[in-house]
C-alpha cells in the first residue's frame, strides 16, 4: 500500500527563500510569515497523510455506483468530505464576505498539492466547486453571489463544469444544449452533457452544475453560447432547498483511472436555469474557470509524480537485488539495494528534479496570479496567461511520464494493482487530455499566446531570464552547470520563436506542426530557470551558514541532474520545430 | 469498439521487396513465395480479425478468475483457442517431426504480430508455451522431446516459465525453490513462484512448467541453479494423462492490463520435476527461452502500438471538430475531421513511421535468427545477440508511448473504457517490464552485448550501416532526406560508444548511468537504417513502374517523417550519456 509525505519543507523553501514571499508588496503575503505557512501546511498535510491517502486505492477499487438515480462515493469519502468542509480549506483563498479566508492564492496552490498528491479523485469533489465560485465570482450577479457561494465556499454546496456534449469536446460552438427563456426571466435547460466530473454524489446536499448552452438568437458557432447555473435542487428564497431540478445522472462512465470521481453523463430535461453573466457570453465567463482550472491540473501531473516518486524511493532503498558493479554495498544481506544502481538513480533523478522543478513553476504561477489579482500588475497577467499552457500541458506530459517511471523502479510489482502504482499512472493520465487536451494547450500557446499583445509577454520572458543570466554571470555556483545550459535552452526558444514568426504567417501549419514540440521546449526552459532560482537560493543558504546544508546540497546537485540531463531535449524539440509542416502533412488523409 | 485489419501488404513489402526472402539462400526461405506467405497471413490475419479482436475487451472485461483451484479464462477464449490449435498456428516454425512445419521463424514472426496485435492476453498462452518449446529443445533430453513436445506443439498442452519469486525476479541467484533428488532420478519441486503468465487455465489439458530451482551442491547465487519440467498432471509410460502433480495455483493477480492472462502465484509442493539439461546448468537452459521471448516482447510493443494506432487513424478521420487553420475542408459538415489539424497528423505521423520501422526491425531480427539457426550464420548470431535489447526495449518502450499517443487522439474518449483505447496502453505497460525491465536491457546492452566478441558485432553493426551510406551515396531518393540524418545518428552512436569505451573500464557507473539513453539511441539508429533500407526498395520498385504507386510514395513521406522528427533524438540521447555518472550518482541514497 502505497505511503505519502507532505513534502512541507520543500514548499517552505519555495514560498520564503525562492519567492521571498513577505517581502513581495503584495496585499495579503504580509500574513505569510514562514511559521504560518508552515502551520497551515502542516495541518493540511496531516489530512493528507492520514485520511486522504488511505482512501486513495479504496476510491480506485470500489469506484461510485449509481443506484436508482443517486450517486455513491467510496466508503469513507463522505467522512473525510466532512472533514475536508469542518477544517474550512475550500475557502482558504476565497473571499471573506463569502466565508472564505482570503489568503493569497499561492499557499492554496501548496495545499492543494497535498490534496492531489494523497488522493486525486477525491479532491476533484471540491476542486471543481472552486472553479465554478470562480466562475460565478467573475460573472454572477450579486444576488446570484449571495444565494450560491457561501454554502459552496463551506462545501456544503458543490459545482461543477458542463461543458462536453457527446459530438463536441473542444469545439464547443457545437454544442446543442438548448436554454429556452422563460418569462420569469429564467431559462429552460434541455440536452445531454457528458464527462461532467463530480457530476453527483452523495457528499454534499446540493449540487450546482454551470452549463454552456444555446439561447435564440445568439448566432452560430461558440457566439452563441450562454451560461447558465442549474442546482441540482432549486434554492428557496430563505436559501432552503427546494424541489429537484429536471438534471439527472445518465450514467457514471467506467474510466481508466480517478474511480473515485463520478465521471457523469447529465440529462437535462427542461431543468431550470439562471443565466450567468451576459447572455451569448457564456464563453468568457467559462474561460475564467479554464484558466484556473488549468494550473490546478497542470499541478495534479506533478503531484501525481510526487507521490508516485516518493513510493519509488522507499521502494529501491527497501528492495534488495543484484551488486553495486563499483562493489558491494550492502556486505551483510544477500543483495544491494536497488538504488545502487545507475539506472535505478537516473529514474529516481528524473522523477525528483522534474517534480521540484514542476512545484516550483506552478507555485512561481500562482504567485504571478495573486500579482495580477491582488496588485493589478498587468506584466504578471500577460505572463500568467502566456505560461497556463505550458503548466498544463508540460507538467502533465511530464507528470505521467514520471509516474510510468516510478512504476517502473518496481519491476513485476509495479503491474499489480495491489502496489498501487498503475493507480498512479492510471490517474494521471486524465490530466493529459481534460481541461483541453495537450495538443490544444500547444495550440493555444502558439496560435494565440506568444502572439498576445503584439507578444510582449513572450519577450517579457526571455529579458527576465537573460536578465538573470547577466545578473549572475559571476556567480560561482550557478557557472557551475547552470548558467551555460539555460542560456542554451533558453536560445533554442528563441530559434523556435523566430522561425514560427519567419513561416507561421505564409503557412499557419508550420508553426502549428511544431507546437506541442515547443510547449514542451518551452517547458523545459521553465524548469531550468526555476532550477537556476532554486540554486541561487540555496547557494545563499549555504553561504548564509544555514543548518540545512544537506537539503541545499541536495537542491543543487539536484538541479545540475536536470540541466545536464533533461535540458539537452530542447535541442530535440527545436531540430523538429525547423523541419517544419512537410514531413507532418505529407500524406494525403486518404493516404495513411 | 476497436477494430483491428492485418497489415499484410506491410509485411509482405518487407519480406519482399526489403529483406528479399526467397534470394537470401537460407534453407526454407525458397519456400516464402509471396503468394505463399501472402495466404499464410491472410489466413492468420482472418482469425486475428474475426475471433481474436472481437475477445479483447472481453478478456479485459471479465478477467481469469481462481474457483476451487481452478483457472477459468474469459468467455470465448477457448473456442478461439480450439481454432488455434485446429489451424496448427503453434507449429508453424517448430520442427517437423514434433508436428510442427519447419517455416522460417520470420514468417511465424509476421503471423505472431497478427496474433499479438488483435488480442495480446489470449496470444500469450501460447507464446509462453512456444518459449517453453525452445528451452527443452534446446536442453531436454530425446525421451524429455517425445514426451512432451507433440502435444506442446499441437496445444493439447501449453508451456510456462518459472523464475521470479516474491523476494527475486531480476537478480534470480537470490532463489529459494528446492529440487529434492529422489530415488527414481526425479526431483521434489518446494518453493513459491510468482508473475507466471498462462501459469494455469482450462484452455489445455495440461500445463508443463518450466521451474527454476536450487538443487544440492550447486553453491551460491546462479550457479546453483537448475531447470526442471514439473507438469501440471504427470505423464504416464504411454502419453495419457497420470495423476495431479504436487503443483497448484496460489491466486491470480490483479494487474493493471493482460486480464485475459492467468499471472499465477505457482505454489510448488514437493511436486514431481525433473531435470532438463544439467544439473547446475538452469540458467543457460533457460536463456534460450529468454532471448526469443525478448523478441517476441519488443514485438508486443509495436504491436499494440499498430492497433491503437489504426484505431486513432480512423477516429482522425472520422470525428469533425474544428477547421483546418489553411481553410475549410469538409464544407459539407459544421466541422472537419480532427486529422486536418496539424497536432492530430503529429500523432499519427509518430504512430505509423514507428510501427513500420519497428516492423521491419523485428522481422529483420528474426531474419538474422533464421540466418543463424539455418545457415549457422556466426555473424547474423553475433549481431541479433546484440541487437535483442534494443528489440525488446526501445520498441516496449516506444511501443507503450505510442499506444498513449493514440488514445490522446480520442480526447476524453480516449480514457473511457468503452472505447477501448485505454487497454491497449494497459496491456502495452507489461512488456516494458517483463522478460527483462527495460533497464535491465540496457544493462545487458551496455554490460555485456556491446563488449562481446571483444566488440566484434559492434564494429560490425557500424560497417554495415557505413557501407550502406557509401553504396547509396548517390541515391537522390535516399539523399532526400535519408542518408544525411543517418549519418548524423549513427556518428551520434558511436561517440557514446566511444565515451563509453574510454571511461567505462575505470568507472563502470559512467557507462551504466547512460544505459537507458545508450539503448534508445542504438534503437532510433535501427530504425533509421531500417527506413532507409525501406526507402530505398520503395524507390527502386517506383522505378520499376510498379502499379502501387501510392504505398511505396506513402513510405518514402513516412520514412521522411521518422528521418527529420525521431532521429533527432539521437543528439539528446548522446548529450545525457556525455555527461556521465556524476549527476546521476551525485547524491548519497539517505539525501534523497
Amino acid at each position: 500500500m502505497p505511503t505519502y509525505t507532505a513534502p512541507v519543507k520543500d514548499m517552505q523553501f519555495l514560498l520564503h527563500e525562492v519567492l521571498n514571499a513577505t517581502a513581495t508588496g503584495i496585499p495579503g503575503y504580509d500574513e505569510l510569515e514562514p511559521d504560518f505557512t508552515a502551520a497551515i501546511l502542516e495541518e493540511a498535510g496531516k489530512l493528507a497523510e492520514g485520511v486522504l491517502t488511505p482512501l486513495n486505492a479504496v476510491g480506485d477499487a470500489e469506484g461510485c455506483r449509481l443506484e436508482n438515480g443517486v450517486v455513491y462515493t467510496p466508503t469513507g469519502f463522505k467522512d473525510a468530505f466532512a472533514q475536508i468542509r469542518e477544517g474550512g480549506w475550500n475557502g482558504l483563498d476565497l473571499p471573506e464576505e463569502y466565508g472564505g479566508q482570503n489568503l493569497p492564492y499561492v499557499l492554496a496552490t501548496g495545499v492543494g498539492e497535498l490534496f492531489v498528491s494523497s488522493n486525486m479523485a477525491f479532491n476533484m469533489y471540491q476542486g471543481l466547486t472552486h472553479g465554478a465560485i470562480n466562475a460565478i465570482l467573475a460573472a454572477g450577479s450579486d444576488e446570484q453571489k449571495q444565494t450560491y457561494l457561501p454554502k459552496m465556499t463551506s462545501l456544503e454546496w458543490t459545482g461543477t463544469m458542463n461543458l462536453t456534449e457527446p459530438h463536441c469536446g473542444t469545439d464547443l460552438g457545437l454544442i446543442r444544449t438548448k436554454a429556452d427563456p422563460q418569462d420569469d426571466g429564467s431559462y429552460k435547460i434541455t440536452g445531454q452533457k457528458i464527462f461532467i466530473s463530480a457530476g453527483d454524489h452523495d457528499l454534499a446536499e446540493n449540487v450546482i452544475h454551470l452549463v454552456l448552452a444555446k439561447a435564440p438568437g445568439g448566432g452560430e458557432g461558440t457566439k452563441g453560447i450562454s451560461l447558465f447555473i442549474v442546482p441540482k435542487f432549486l434554492v428557496k428564497e430563505d436559501g432552503s432547498l427546494g424541489e429537484r431540478n429536471g438534471v439527472s445522472v445518465g450514467k457514471i462512465e467506467e474510466k481508466m483511472g480517478i474511480h473515485g470521481n463520478a465521471t457523469c453523463v447529465m440529462n437535462y430535461d427542461g431543468a431550470t436555469g439562471y443565466l450567468v453573466g451576459d447572455l451569448h457570453k457564456g464563453m468568457r465567463a467559462m474561460f475564467v474557470m479554464m484558466n484556473e482550472a488549468r494550473l490546478g491540473v497542470g499541478l495534479q501531473g506533478y503531484a501525481q509524480a510526487e507521490v508516485a516518486y516518493q513510493n519509488a524511493l522507499a521502494y529501491a532503498k527497501d528492495r534488495l537485488q543484484g551488486r553495486a558493479v563499483t562493489g558491494t554495498e550492502n556486505p551483510g544481506g544477500n543483495a544491494d539495494p536497488l538504488i545502487v544502481h545507475p539506472d535505478i538513480r537516473r529514474m529516481l533523478m528524473d522523477q525528483k528534479s522534474f517534480v521540484e522543478g514542476a512545484r516550483a513553476f506552478t507555485l512561481w504561477g500562482a504567485h504571478l496570479i495573486d500579482r495580477a489579482h491582488r496588485l493589478g500588475d498587468k506584466q504578471a497577467e500577460g505572463l500568467i496567461s502566456l505560461l497556463t499552457p505550458v503548466i498544463k500541458g508540460f507538467l502533465t506530459d511530464k507528470g505521467f511520464a514520471m509516474t510510468v517511471e516510478a512504476q517502473q523502479v518496481y519491476g513485476g510489482h509495479g503491474y499489480i494493482e495491489e502496489w498501487g502504482m498503475s493507480q498512479f499512472a492510471r490517474d494521471a493520465r486524465i490530466a493529459m487530455i481534460y481541461e483541453g487536451a495537450n495538443g490544444v494547450q500547444a495550440l493555444d500557446l502558439v496560435g494565440r499566446k506568444l502572439a498576445a499583445e503584439g507578444g510582449k509577454p513572450a519577450m517579457a520572458f526571455f529579458e527576465m531570464v537573460k536578465g538573470f543570466l547577466k545578473e549572475n554571470a559571476e556567480n560561482e555556483a550557478l557557472k557551475d552547470g547552470f548558467l551555460d545550459p539555460l542560456k542554451a535552452a533558453s536560445k533554442d526558444l528563441q530559434s523556435a520563436m523566430m522561425f514560427f514568426m519567419e513561416n507561421g504567417a505564409k503557412n499557419p501549419n508550420a508553426a502549428l506542426a511544431g507546437s506541442s514540440d515547443f510547449m514542451h521546449l518551452f517547458g523545459h526552459v521553465c524548469l531550468g530557470y526555476m532550477w537556476a532560482l532554486m540554486a541561487k537560493a540555496s547557494d545563499a543558504a549555504l553561504k548564509a551558514g544555514t543548518s540545512d546544508a544537506t537539503f541545499h546540497e541536495t537542491k543543487l546537485k539536484t538541479g545540475r541532474y536536470y540541466m545536464a540531463r533533461q535540458l539537452p531535449a530542447t535541442g530535440m524539440h527545436l531540430a523538429r520545430i525547423l523541419s517544419g509542416a512537410a514531413p507532418v502533412m505529407a500524406l494525403e488523409a486518404e493516404a495513411f
